[in-house]
């Protein structure tokens, strides 16, 4: 768990606002579902055994558990509310999880984050797996990200691959999580891995073979999941080049795997190419099946995470996010009583220009106050005394700079207009 | 629990948006805290026992549970963090608490609900009564609200009243709950009430002449309490008079109670004047005793909470703010292949233009299309064919009138940004 302090929340909210934004001009809608799910709900086979010893567990009502993603939430949501709800349904949804594993602060980790999900339910189109992929490069460019790529593959080419490379079929998931390494430990780390679970060498050179290849290199197999993968694809691929500014942003990779289970169809995720110690900044693919276990009848849908703990790192390292611990932009200074009813009168012709401002909540002295404003970083400090109220004129420091100037009251919510 | 479907998530995040401008231009920050807290922290005496009840456990980790409220999260992340925040700290946070009650979903009652709440710690100063009582009246003004009434009153005259009146001392809080109901039942109800607790007349209508006296009817009681929040109401109301709009809102009302015990000067609530029927929309209060259980030295704090539930109801009820489903403008129409590539260009276009649009993901028949934009209210709805196509013109229809333009494809943006 974490607090939130204002420095952290404030580029969160940031943030937020600017991918809400996207979002909504991309027509989704937001929805949120409680922290507290029917523990039935979490417990069926969605997560898989491994995550299910995660869940935190409630004991005032029997049945009750925390929420561990938001996408098992969504299909609960969208089973129950299917009559109620267009097809196809496109919602986002920006709200913590809890998984009950040690916490690793250091890395980021907390048994409390939030996850942020935009998903299409309700159609198999290429176009919703085009869309998908085009907002999340509008996202990541709205934030000032330029040098990025999204990773796209397909469940049918991976998996098809691996068969086509002989391998036996109840050991294609555990070839795919060694696969999807190849980017933290290259291809020998890969062979090793795949040598130590007991695989021949035959297979695994055939599979690195057949990685080598581009899409078009997959146009001719017979294999039936590899060509419903490559046409798929290659459907994908046409759709998004007229996506303005996509194309230049994705690359077909056939090792791609994500590790879900639950995936059918496109896989994709992305990183940023300059910062490549921070991992992917997003993820997701269609999931063509999960819906169903609520339903009793299959609903496709695709989707994507927005990973905000990523993405607020990367975005800080490259400098598109300031870290600030106030939207203040004035502070007054208060010298008490004599002044303090011209100073709040001010205060509030600032405020109706829409400018933050707040007043020292004490008659402290000059020296505490000011060192209030440096501590929060506020910009701009407006010191107003007897002699200034005599000529109704307010003396504005710009912090930065030292910068000092003499306005008239009238004038001053224009000027800091101005000048901020 | 309940979901928040779109429906109720757009008008929630607008007026979230709405509320957060406001908290920001008065210079408070946000943060958040975790949903789960130390039992230990969550089942000290500040709740009451009553409320200690309600309290959700969690089983998976010893000595962990769901939070209750925000005040009890803000006071241990206050007296953790202290010496990294500034005093005084003014924070906003907006988070779903849980209790573990029945839940009335017709009465707007949930066991998941959030909470909206603005506080500054670290000073008692009569300026920050005030700002937290101006800003109020600013909140309530900026979402629409013209008639509203911030009844306010000070723990000290009401405390100091029920004393004078001639009640023991350890009746006080057992009076003073009475007294709140008055608006509810009026004095023959209240009177009728503390007969039955076993109070004699004599103090009962003691106290209903004291009740009638206005602020200046308590400048003479030698009471100590009465004589601090005399007081201390005089110096609040010479500064709010000084916040632009703020002192047509608030009324002095000696019966004034509010629920929470840890209350200790002044306390506030809000109504709008024309819903009676739905109760308080703001209230809170000083309470300089609360922080000091954590931090072991008591630190003055004071806030108020925002009641979004009454508010999102109250302001339906005046059509201050309209149940969107969507807030897409623009549905393009899915004719298939032949033209697809054109409409998402035109769509990426008219996204930069910061336009909210989507395509429909399926070249499903016309009128499935048209009953997908009616169903979420989208008002405009472009179709182009083949035949539009070769003329580059795009139909655009609003869907409120049904009037069609034929409008160039590169004027498509302009002409919609202009219409919406």
């Amino acid at each position: 768990m974490r607090d939130y302090l204002p420095q952290d929340m404030i580029p969160r909210e940031l943030l937020l606002a600017n991918i809400k934004k996207t979002f909504r001009r991309w027509g989704f809608v937001p929805v949120e579902t409680p922290a507290i799910e029917y523990t039935e709900v979490l417990m069926g086979s969605k997560y898989g055994t491994e995550a299910q010893k995660l869940i935190y567990h409630i004991v005032h009502d029997d049945g009750l558990a925390l929420r561990y993603d938001l996408t098992v939430p969504l299909a609960r949501l969208y089973a129950l509310n299917e009559r109620d709800l267009p097809t196809p349904f496109k919602r986002y949804q920006i709200q913590p999880v809890w998984r009950a594993e040690r916490a690793q602060p250091r890395q980021g980790r907390f048994r409390e984050f939030y996850q942020c999900d935009v998903d299409i339910v309700g159609t198999d189109s290429r176009l919703s797996d085009a869309e998908i992929v085009a907002m999340t490069v509008d996202i990541l460019s709205e934030i000032g990200f330029d040098k990025f790529t999204l990773e796209v593959n397909h469940r049918g080419i991976l998996l098809g691959m691996v068969e086509e490379a002989g391998f036996p079929a109840e050991e294609e998931i555990s070839v795919c999580q060694s696969l999807d390494k190849l980017d933290k430990i290259g291809e020998d780390g890969v062979r090793k891995e795949l040598g130590k679970k007991g695989f021949s060498d035959g297979p695994v050179t055939r599979l690195f073979e057949l990685t080598k290849g581009d899409l078009e290199s997959f146009a001719t197999f017979e294999n039936q999941r590899i060509s419903r993968g490559y046409a798929e694809m290659m459907e994908f691929f046409r759709l998004i080049e007229r996506f303005p500014g996509a194309i230049d942003h994705i690359r077909f990779s056939p090792t791609l795997a994500r590790g879900l289970d639950y995936y059918t169809g496109i896989i994709f995720e992305s990183k940023a190419d300059d910062l490549p110690h921070i991992g992917s900044l997003t993820g997701g693919g269609r999931y063509d099946g999960l819906i169903g276990t609520f339903l009793g009848r299959d609903v496709p849908a695709i989707g994507t995470t927005i990973g905000l703990d990523r993405i607020l790192v990367a975005a800080e390292e490259k400098g598109l996010i300031s870290v600030k611990e106030t939207f203040t932009d004035v502070l007054f200074i208060n010298f008490g009583d004599d002044v303090l009813g011209e100073v709040i009168e001010l205060s509030g012709a600032l405020r109706e220009k829409g400018i933050s401002c707040e007043i020292y909540l004490e008659d402290k002295k000059l020296k505490k106050q000011f060192s209030y404003a440096d501590k929060k970083d506020i910009p701009f400090v407006v010191t107003i005394g007897t002699d200034e109220i005599a000529q109704k004129i307010a003396r504005l420091k710009r912090m930065k700079t030292g910068e000092q100037y003499d306005i008239p009251f009238e004038e001053l919510a224009d000027r800091v207009f101005e000048m901020k």
